[in-house]
């Protein structure tokens, strides 16, 4: 699978992209951006759980309720939420805006069609007239038949540092299908989900039902198990549309077609995860917490959110310091029912780099060739902990980062 | 309540204490302290609620079982927790350490009416030699008389900037009663309980049973509502000696004598758990979080931990900086059934400084002169945040720190 910057959500048959600047963020960077398909799509979503969705996550599982859409109208700086009615009315007339823009250029359609979507700071509403520029601005790229996935994956940005964005493909019978996505998230990143917008795009012919049930089991795995700051934003949204285009045998009922596609789906989004996690506000590592010897998931799941949320461990890999015990210690809070006796921690990625730190609830005293290996291991880039709670067969992947100065610094500074 | 630099624990009959350096801090700063009555004590203690709770944990619980203690051993620099069996043992033997060095002076005491406490960093085994040597220096400063609870207090420090303590008394009959008490915390400070030690004292007569009740609700709404970096530490101990030598009335069942005692006993609490607070790693300011109109007190306490664990609230507050929709969404992912359109938010202590920026699910949209008001709350030292979420009758107050640059030096420099 490749990380491009020429090629993601239009890479699948049938879309189009634009990015632009309307001028909602007062840097004057990109800020708008726009995926349209050439006809009606099969589409799915998942919207964040917190109780205080935004005004665009409460249009947009309106307008996805019939499994159908056929755009996806995004604009950064300003996240619409907590605007009360003033704010859902504003996400419904920004659909509108798309479809008449559209009309003028001979393209027609439903406005229901159109999925909103918003990231940026919480309180205000949306400059209504500059929203109405943006959309004429990027109408007007759209009908230029550009596939600007770059420009769009920019105009979805906040505090990222990067654009994100990865494709992938598969064959169903004898045809190739093709997946793209385009990400944002850097900061409110948390499980259930990160403060991030995720879209996709397929040109699989598939269900409504199937892609939701593949984009449900692909998001509890990636998404839904990493963690920057664990405050889960009430924008949080990961939408899918399926053109069809590939021309594979439509996917109507689980089996093999649907597990292929799940897995090619998955994969993408683990990347597009990485990708956030790694560009974390201030982050300067990606740890990776595997839980293993679990009774259940869910059990895995504690200790390993628990261990990334950890702002001692957090500060720990920030200065590659093998602090073990602030990792142990966090399995110990998790909730999760620990036993000591059982549990152990290695260091590193796999053997033979890796040193196992506490072996069955004793730390282990290490030879100085064991602690070199420790000490390098925690001065990568990547660095891996691998908890093992000794009591099943259990066992999750999350994905954490560092925390640093920059961390403190982009978010004492941040609005108002 | 006076925060006392020159009595707190040895301010009610019965009681001396001293603060030694026995160098198993490498900074050469002290690093014991211990607290001996005249005459074994009512004893209660609450304990850290990780499931990997350190070797003086175990022991204390041991020696606690029968409700009595005459002596509270501590050392910092190192936690004794994850250290197996070894650990265990090592610290019954400075209980040992402390009854034979107390022999040698002519002080008869059981080593099981000995309480071990440990703080600091965690893996390490304790330095026996060292500790014995610290015992011996500690008994020849009791046997002397002092009462030296300054020295005490800086004894059981680690990262703190300023030892803590504070006194109070009461009258139970036409008898005068006093309390005192010490604490250390700095970080691993989360609910449940903070990571933190404190020790308390009283010429109180009271019974076992009794006073257990007393600190068991003291602790809930003093200690068990405070946050630094919500990571429960393995050692966190909330421990009190009761000497009887007030000479009232023992207190022996529920009444109207337990009432006033727990009281007081929680205005202690309080007042410590806020100075820990405020001294919490990197920390500039304090922030109270009230949550009101709950359903229950658990669902409230649910909105106030996650709003003073948000790292996006703990920088926002560090930046002085009036962004309410971090502190709503927080509320909003804090798995409490919140309703939008009853949730309001208030910033700033009581009328006539506070403003309202949310009011039951909708921004309010200020004057000048209230933005002013806004920006001087941010500003202070003490900053007050009521969230209202208009279900109920139930409310509690949290107290939180902001985040800083210098939380993540301390933390990411700490260690190995």
């Amino acid at each position: 699978m490749a990380k491009s910057s020429t090629g993601s959500i239009t890479l699948p048959k049938g879309f189009r992209a634009a990015g632009t600047t309307c001028g909602i963020k007062a840097s004057g960077k990109p800020d708008m951006a726009v995926i349209l398909a050439d006809q009606p799509c099969a589409a799915a979503a998942v919207f964040t759980k917190n109780r205080l969705p935004g005004a665009p996550v409460i249009a947009g599982k309106r307008h996805l309720r019939n499994g159908c859409a056929q755009a996806i109208v995004i604009n950064s700086g300003i996240a619409n939420d907590a605007t009360g009615q003033e704010g859902v009315d504003n996400a419904l007339s920004t659909c509108k805006l798309v479809t008449q823009e559209l009309a003028g250029v001979g393209i027609s359609i439903q406005h229901r069609d159109v999925v909103p979507s918003s990231t940026g700071v919480i309180g205000p509403q949306l400059p209504m007239d500059k929203i109405a520029r943006g959309v004429s601005q990027l109408v007007k790229k759209l009908a230029r038949g550009p596939k600007a996935d770059a420009d769009a994956a920019r105009g979805i940005m906040t505090t990222d540092l990067t654009p994100k964005s990865a494709n992938a493909s598969l064959k169903l019978g004898d045809k190739t299908v093709r997946l793209g996505g385009i990400a944002k998230g850097s900061g409110m990143i948390a499980p259930n989900m990160a403060t991030m917008l995720v879209f996709l795009t397929t040109d699989a012919a598939i269900s409504p039902a199937m892609l939701k049930l593949a984009l449900r089991e692909a998001t509890a795995v990636s998404f839904n198990r990493i963690s920057v700051d664990q405050h889960t934003s009430p924008s949080d949204t990961v939408a899918v549309l399926a053109s069809g285009l590939a021309g594979n045998r439509v996917v109507t009922r689980p089996g093999k077609a649907l597990n292929l596609f799940t897995e090619k789906l998955t994969l993408l989004c683990n990347n597009l995860a990485y990708q956030i996690v790694k560009d974390g506000e201030g982050a300067t590592r990606v740890f990776h917490v595997a839980v293993t010897g679990a009774r259940t998931e869910r059990e895995a799941d504690r200790v390993a959110k628990a261990v990334v949320d950890s702002p001692l461990v957090k500060t720990a890999v920030h200065g590659s310091d093998p602090n073990w015990g602030r990792i142990v210690t966090a399995a110990g809070y998790s909730g999760a029912r620990i036993n000591p006796q059982t549990l152990s921690l290695t260091i590193g990625r796999g053997r033979p780099e890796s040193v196992c730190v506490f072996d069955k609830g004793v730390p282990r005293s290490l030879s100085a060739a064991q602690e070199r290996r420790l000490e390098a291991a925690m001065k990568q880039k990547d660095v891996y902990f691998t908890l093992d709670l000794g009591r099943g067969e259990a066992g999750v992947n999350w994905l954490g980062c560092d925390l640093s100065r920059e961390y403190i610094r982009i978010n004492a500074d941040y609005t108002t």
